[in-house]
């Protein structure tokens, strides 16, 4: 049982959206650029990446089981470029703290193509997933416990995004 | 000098923002809404205070110094109230982790008054200003050195809000 009485029996961070409508609708607005739009040289499936990695370094097994079941349903098995290795090991760093990035991390990524925007996008996605990592564990949020209900969403998730409009009638 | 080239010479988190408005937008709004909205049992003080705490604690220096000058500008010398000093311990539990809150947090903030409303909003700006903190110093921004600096800016920024409208143009 959440913290607080949120109202709802929504899992994870769509109970205290629902409970907070005015708050989630940015916070929607913020994943829906950082992780969908489609002006972006990173990839859907790689953006889910990086916010599943952050998600499992910070324990929180809600944001892990959907964005790392999002980032399988995009990118299926194909192996990681090294540009992403060198960028997952920035959004590990930016978990930790934004004074463990170093410039060396940042040239190990150039030296892999990464560009400024694309560095740029992995900081800001691994600092937002501290921030929704939090949010749903701060509130002792409930989750599903099996991991086949996030595989079975995460089609689902896909084709809706993150705008949720029944949120702001 | 910022990890990245970001085309402008603004300081802390203008920086970044403007390099990227589209993202710019909902994370101004989320702040816009957490520590200025008037629909909030919390003053305007008592919120950017939360926002200045973890800032602290995150050691990130020009979060830490806006937003206690803001709260500062706000509460002036006024005494913290028994219900703010257990929504700080809150809010430092979410700067650790969201899973660091206890159900005996949450009990102690409600035994001094605290609202579910006024619990949320403390875990959201805690959790919001983990997302903060990592964006400016993951980035590696600069920073005005003298406190006076942030002291001075707090009534403009209070008078001016977050919705950076010349961001949008």
């Amino acid at each position: 049982m959440a913290h607080i009485d949120l109202g709802n029996d929504l899992p994870g961070i769509r109970g205290p959206m629902a409970f907070r409508p005015e708050t989630a609708r940015p916070l929607n607005e913020l994943a829906e650029i950082l992780l969908r739009d489609d002006n972006n040289t990173l990839s859907r499936g790689e953006r889910e990446l990086i916010g599943g990695h952050v998600s499992a370094l910070n324990d929180c097994f809600f944001c892990h089981n959907v964005h790392h079941s999002l980032a399988m349903h995009y990118l299926g098995d194909a192996p990681l470029s090294d540009k992403m290795e060198a960028l997952l090991v920035i959004a590990g760093k930016v978990q930790q703290s934004g004074k463990a990035v170093t410039p060396e991390d940042i040239e190990k990524a150039r030296a892999q193509g990464a560009t400024d925007r694309e560095i740029h996008d992995t900081v800001l996605i691994a600092a937002a997933f501290c921030m929704y990592n939090r949010y749903v564990d701060g509130l002792g949020t409930w989750a599903p416990q099996d991991p086949q209900f996030y595989i079975n969403r995460a089609p689902v998730r896909a084709a809706e995004g993150y705008i949720d409009f029944d949120l702001y009638k």
